[in-house]
């Protein structure tokens, strides 16, 4: 089989040349544990952190190390009483063809899917992580009710392909989202449920914003962080609630150059808040979330949208393609 | 009786001669409506707002009206079946020696007061806005664990003067406060219930956080905002939470003057979260927050340190003095 290995440590953006494919023997699997085969793995932007053991959740990664990655696969083997041949299950299975899996070790947080109707795919994305990221940032961290405004960053991403979603399936009124290019802005009113966008690149940002929220801001889900967030700030209403979920905008800059927030009093005259929050620190619900996700697909309230790239060998591509926003949807590589 | 008007707006920190003090007739009662006598009266930064109608939640105050303010008053006469001569009462009473009050009019927010065998002055304080104020914070904001590492800043002022008390009562480990001048930093350790004091006015605050915190940050009590809370950042721990109290070193400043914040990102790094929030949104538990102040300090739990000027003619020192850090402790006014 084969398995991509850290090569060489990123200075910025990874390149290809920082990662090696490699071959290696379908591995044995002992008592309690499982071979699986891997049919999807996802990619996330925290995954450049890993190749530089930035990620304190992440154990350290070496090199010459296969690179870490949660993915869906099937169960070929099991020597574990609660799986069998054909299970679905998610795991840490890294960047490999066929993975070795003990589910009992809770770093993998390995998981039988419960949803098996649903395409496969949908393992990585809507009842998956981002999927579950979503969920928490509108539900749990925003606690949307029912007629609030929403606007939400990087709407055309893998969480933000999602958010506008579970916003309106939470009964939210205006539902705004930011993506850059006009393609992308195009697929957030016409495929992504969003009832307008606004696009970051050729737009003037905050006018947009005072056009689109004359009422003011309820909900910030922002995938982004700086200069935005910060004119956010200047319309948030009373109460108002932003989900801190990602900060592509940061992460490739030096600590020197990241945005120095201007308007952070504005938390303090509308008694609002703004959190961070971290989608495995809620492992307890996931099966809740999954079973939440999965109602919404069936019912047509969550349509996922995905970026689906085809062959291990493009993992590098799919990871780098993030920081360079080619991706609209949950983007993921199809192995098996 | 006297009642204090407002003569002038204030163009930053307010003057004596902003204010003016009048005669005035004792007010005459009608249907449901209570005379009470004030005994004493509070301040707090947020009048100053009042005074230029910055205070969106305070009914506009034209010149010649008397300054809005509450305080804790004797019924007198009643002509409302819920309340009887001799009732000790909270409400807006404004800067005057006897009031009309209508307590069905839920503008003043009036209630009879519960623990009527403390003092009557803890009705400006721990059984009022303030304490109310330093319980929602740590208990309903902050949700401070038994064990946790927490700071304070403004700590001697008169919700920091009772914060540490509050944590401390919910089981906190080390509670360390900030405060001006050696003065000030002694009675946190000597009377307020504080392990440590960083004196902002002559220490490195940097420094002796990196002292006092070895751990890092668990939670953040804060009432002053700008560059403290930026160097705090640096030090909170995953799933800290600051509450966002007060802006006392931004108040007078201009916008364009106010702080850049630097260090916001760590809030997603650790995902922390940072919540303002404001007394008024809970008045539905506010019988809840007395009795457990009340019984905290019949426990010697809680030991409200007040700084007291003696008769109305002293309110607006009183008010201007906040500003000039001049009060330990809940300041106010005793009138009757």
């Amino acid at each position: 089989m084969r398995q991509w290995v850290l090569a060489s440590r990123p200075d910025g953006l990874a390149t290809i040349d920082n990662f090696r494919l490699e071959e290696a023997p379908v591995p044995e699997i002992g008592d309690r544990e499982l071979l699986v085969r891997t049919l999807y793995l996802g990619v996330a932007p925290v995954m450049l952190r890993y190749m530089t053991n930035e990620a304190s959740f992440e154990r350290p990664l070496e090199i010459g190390d296969v690179m870490h990655g949660r993915g869906v696969a099937e169960v070929i083997a099991s020597r574990h009483p609660d799986f069998r041949p054909g299970d679905r299950v998610q795991s840490k299975l890294g960047w490999r063809e066929y993975a070795k899996i003990a589910p009992d070790d809770p770093y993998f947080l390995t998981y039988k899917m419960r949803n098996t109707d649903l395409p496969a795919s949908y393992g990585i994305g809507s009842l998956a992580m981002s999927g579950f990221t979503a969920l928490i940032g509108m539900r749990e961290i925003c606690q949307v009710v029912p007629g609030e405004t929403v606007l939400v960053s990087g709407a055309a991403g893998g969480v933000g392909s999602q958010a506008g979603f579970v916003a309106r399936a939470l009964g939210a009124g205006n539902v705004v989202g930011i993506a850059g290019g006009p393609e992308k802005c195009s697929l957030l009113m016409t495929r992504l449920g969003y009832d307008a966008a606004i696009d970051y690149k050729s737009e003037n940002v905050r006018e947009k914003l005072e056009e689109n929220f004359p009422d003011g801001i309820d909900v910030y889900f922002d995938n982004v962080f700086g200069e935005v967030l910060d004119e956010v700030l200047l319309l948030i209403n009373r109460r108002a609630r932003i989900a801190l979920c990602g900060r592509i905008s940061e992460y490739l800059k030096p600590v020197a150059e990241h945005h120095a927030f201007r308007n952070l009093g504005r938390l303090g005259l509308q008694d609002a808040k703004l959190e961070a929050f971290f989608v495995y620190d809620y492992t307890a619900r996931f099966a809740e979330f999954e079973d939440i996700l999965a109602n919404w697909i069936r019912d047509g309230k969550l349509n996922p949208l995905e970026h689906v790239l085809e062959g291990l060998e493009r993992m590098p591509e799919a990871l780098i393609g993030l920081y360079e926003g080619r991706n609209a949807g949950v983007a993921m590589v199809r192995i098996g």
